[in-house]
């Protein structure tokens, strides 16, 4: 398929959470319906989709299905197993691209890829004997983070190591994963890039946010972010070496540590991304229509930023808040459908638009 | 049910077309869920909503068992049987209420109602007989437009009347239903104020937009229309007077002719209006979600304008124009997910953001 997707076309997501939902979202507007392959009951993407598939990702025959109903397949999240994508990939194209997956759900791939392309990454070192680690950490020092190679999210599968002694306790926690050291980077601020790629090449990125953790959970992005103009023009040049070098179709997020002696890039992800969730208040085309637009073969929209906006992530009982928030001028509402505000789980945002002048 | 609605309540909405799709995806922003009740096979609104219920207005069974399913229900149009809304109010509460439905449903009362308030309409006259015609054509003076009171929409059931030679066939064309005769009103442009009314008597109105019609149908909106000062307050009272008199919980749009002598009401809406759909780029809050605050007891949101706006329509065959319209610089595409492209069939529209300086 490289003719543009129709209306009515069904746009086949893997992954039926927040970032589906608002995915769904933005193919309706587009007049595209949306189908979700989710193998828990009930997600969020469920209620606002055409169609939802519930199966493991083992179903070979729900898979067949799912595929043979929709016109493209894309995903909101990068850790899909890898015969589940054999067997769709044979039937409809998936974007972005299986090397795409590769590379991000692999964090010892995705550094060697970063600093193939020429990329400032934090040091880093595979890790897959305690010798490894005692190795690594004698060339990189310490603080330094030891994080197994796949499966990482939202902080989880993570040790840090603060001196020599932190070592064999770290290495344990990885259970016999493969692992990766990174040193730490001495940074002012984070930044992250939301790329996207069409069909046809082109590339076009949304101004860089400016992003705050809090207990390893993205808690607020700011745009504009704090940046020079030369490195606002690093920052987009970075994602676009990468989005290129992987063929790439569909939106990225391009993680950034700011440093006085440049850009480093921390992480990518293959999908839309939480620190780009400001663009559906400040931009004609947010990230979420920009992916469907990418991956249905239309021409990329337009993402200037129209607005200076805040994004604030609701975490658990944040949303308690939702009351007061509902009041405040220039607030605006994004609530993901979750029954139960556990501890860390993202129940919604809010994009504050900040009023000039 | 007065206290607000919390995260997973449903909204129930009344018809499944463009308006209703639209509802339903801003309840789903708020967390709420959407069942869409409507006797046409594929609704718009089922494509995201998360519940359908095919079946028409006359299945009382259906109709019961869609009201015990929902928390509140709303409606996207106005001419809802009598018999279906008794039936479904005696299950769950219906907003906005059965007297601004009445009074919208009905040219006549609507013009009795709004005179009975002050309010300045076109001349008019109700016309059951040729000699009603003759007397009020008398009295009215040409050119002037018959309609029939009832089931009025986008320019049907209407004659217009040049001379008094025109008549007979204007009475003829009501093919027996009753009919209020309007005079023309001298007028510079059209502008409407959509504005809202919450559960606990609050009004806001979004900034009025200036609409150009083409054959009868809303081709474009404009904001910030050409308005005075003074004639920008006065669009707002007048929709504020009439949200009171009628204990009004929702979105409303007004449409009025501004004339030199000051603005006259030409009809009202009892729901969100085609002539809002600008706000789902100029605002914070949308016009879709602001009604959905509204029936779900939150309090209103913050709808000031924060862009200039031109919102068109695309009817029938202007989808045709998607591909370069998705080229454009500022464009957010609204498409409604509608098979067939038929000539003055509302297909979708476009929301273009008007660049400051």
């Amino acid at each position: 398929m490289t003719e543009p997707l129709q209306t009515g076309a069904v746009i086949g997501i893997l992954g039926g959470g927040q970032l589906g939902r608002m995915l769904s979202v933005a193919a309706s507007r587009l007049g595209f319906r949306s189908h979700i392959y989710e193998p828990a009951a009930n997600p969020p993407a469920g209620q606002v989709a055409d169609r939802v598939t519930t199966a493991p990702y083992e179903d070979a025959d729900a898979l067949r299905a799912f595929a043979e109903s929709v016109d493209v397949i894309t995903y909101e999240f990068e850790n899909i197993p890898t015969d589940a994508l054999d067997l769709l990939e044979s039937l409809r194209p998936i974007r972005p691209n299986r090397r795409a997956l590769a590379v991000s759900q692999d964090r010892l791939l995705e550094k060697d890829f970063l600093t193939g392309l020429g990329l400032n990454c934090a040091p880093y070192a595979a890790v897959t004997s305690q010798a490894d680690l005692t190795a690594a950490l004698t060339r990189i020092g310490t603080p330094a983070i030891l994080k197994t190679t796949r499966l990482g999210y939202d902080g989880k599968g993570q040790a840090r190591i603060r001196s020599l002694a932190d070592a064999p306790a770290a290495f344990a926690a990885m259970q016999g994963a493969a692992a990766v050291l990174e040193g730490f980077v001495d940074f002012s601020h984070e930044v992250s890039v939301i790329a996207a790629r069409g069909l046809d090449g082109s590339v076009a990125a949304f101004d860089p946010g400016e992003n705050v953790h809090k207990d390893g959970i993205l808690s607020t992005t700011t745009v504009p972010a704090r940046l020079s103009a030369g490195q606002r023009s690093d920052a987009v040049l970075i994602a676009a070496r990468i989005l290129n070098a992987l063929d790439y179709v569909g939106v990225m997020g391009v993680e950034l540590f700011v440093t006085p002696a440049g850009l480093i890039v921390n992480e990518i992800a293959p999908r839309v991304h939480n620190s780009g969730h400001w663009t559906q208040q400040g931009c004609a085309v947010d990230q979420f229509e920009q992916h469907i637009r990418a991956v249905a073969g239309w021409a990329l929209g337009d993402g200037s930023r129209y607005a200076d906006v805040v994004m604030e992530n609701l975490i658990g009982d944040d949303v308690d808040r939702i009351p007061q928030i509902a009041r405040e001028r220039g607030a605006s509402i994004h609530l993901y459908g979750k029954a139960e505000a556990r501890p860390g789980r993202k129940m919604g945002h809010v994009n504050r638009i900040v009023t000039r002048g």
